[in-house]
């Protein structure tokens, strides 16, 4: 038994429903509610069963199901609407108003976010990835030139699922460059990166920080003996220091805001939105 | 000088406000605004450097700038509205009914949605992404007895992309193995997959499709050849059929529409919730 079911019902992926229900649930501490997402709700059959499923939830459960929804179908969003829960639902708010202030009618179509109705970004989102991929870690393939930003910064400092969620999200061209214990020996950025010095952007990370996460991969050794770190990440904040780097602490960030800070501080345009 | 301007206002990331105002803004054909994201607002006077921004823009374009926004702090919220904008704000409309469902007071902090608030769920999507990279193309690693799922297809169907979705998103683990020559002339997948069977998910696309993605990567030779493509996608189709693969048809879908697809049909767990 729980006490109380989550629905984040959509016409489409169900993304924006989970987005929005998930930032204002953070503001109720203490609560662990079962999720369900219930997502391609295209058809009044698949209407009808998800008000099956939140009619279930309702009976087994102490407390009334919250359901976030997104549906931009009238005629299921009146079918949802049936079911026993507290619905919560964007288009029901937000539609009248902007239709008014738009002066244009909704078209009412769903599987238009998130959709392939712009080929385009697909591609540029795929091609961003690719470029990622081929750059991570500085690879061999090192198309700098190419790239909107170069994230550099210690072994673990985050580089790889920022630059990926900035390709996936973004379709930003993000590289990364792990600074080696040469860099540090010389006090030296190597010439391929100081030519590409306006798109470096720095990772910093606590010493404490970042042991636990190198903890995690291999427990014993140098890689996360407590000198080590701290002699990295003092010699990585040199280098950041002595070319101007600006940097961000990702400590106590998540990738979605290591990567918001990074485009904001730097101008990087989104290529894509989501 | 711009018809009008989007802005998408955030005590965090702004991924919440994008994600509501793309979400609707769909709903509107042929219009083409100026969007800017304002992540970060967590002072007065950032609150008050918004302000100038919208009211600059007001200024500027010919039509009212419309404001997304999800600043939880009622002080910081009153500031925004004196800005002169179509103003759309999630927490002015559905915190109160929350509230009441819960009958609980919210927290009014911000800095929780995506935040670093739970380490544990950083570190999942981390050890996801890692596992994604790893198992990556059928790459040598194979600890396919940990994934959740493991993608099939052909080269360029969209393997990687949504693998990689999957882990920063969800915290997934998802593997993916593109499917050969080999696999193809013997009509047989390898063991190694076979004895995985059941976490096998298959992607498929229609000729077409997978012609223009190859020709984009290379335009020339076999690779993006009309028969090359029908006869690998032909192939693969077989093999789902011949082991009950489930597929989706990737042709018309976004990476989170496939994403969300494999995750509703195989019935595989979030580890984490965005």
């Amino acid at each position: 038994m729980n006490e109380r079911t989550v629905f984040f019902l959509s016409d489409q992926t169900g993304v924006t429903a989970e987005t929005l229900g998930h930032s204002l649930l953070t503001q109720f501490d203490g609560r662990d509610f079962r999720h369900v997402t219930v997502p391609f709700i295209d058809s009044e059959d698949k209407a009808l069963e998800a008000v099956r499923k939140i009619n279930d939830a309702a009976g087994k459960d102490t407390l009334k199901p919250l359901v976030f929804s997104t549906l931009v179908q009238p005629e299921f969003r009146k079918i949802l609407k049936q079911a026993n829960g507290l619905h919560l639902d964007i288009f029901d708010v937000f539609l009248d108003p902007l239709k008014e202030e738009l002066k244009q009618e909704p078209t009412y179509e769903s599987g238009r976010a998130h959709g392939m109705s712009d080929i385009n970004a697909y591609m540029k989102r795929i091609e961003a990835t690719n470029f990622a991929l081929a750059n991570d870690d500085g690879g061999t393939s090192r198309n700098y030139e190419m790239a909107d930003v170069i994230l550099v910064g210690v072994s673990r400092s985050g580089k790889t699922p920022t630059c990926l969620y900035l390709a996936l999200q973004y379709g930003v061209y993000a590289a990364n460059y792990p600074l080696t214990e040469e860099d540090f020996e010389s006090g030296k950025l190597p010439d391929f990166l100081v030519q590409q010095k306006r798109k470096l952007y720095g990772l910093s990370i606590t010493p404490e920080r970042l042991r636990q996460i190198r903890k995690e991969r291999r427990s014993m050794g140098k890689y996360s003996s407590a000198q080590q770190v701290s002699y990295e990440i003092r010699e990585a904040n040199k280098l950041f220091k002595r070319y101007g780097i600006p940097n961000v602490d990702t400590t106590e960030f998540s990738i979605e805001e290591i990567a918001s800070q990074i485009l904001d501080s730097t101008g990087v345009e989104r290529r894509v939105r989501p």
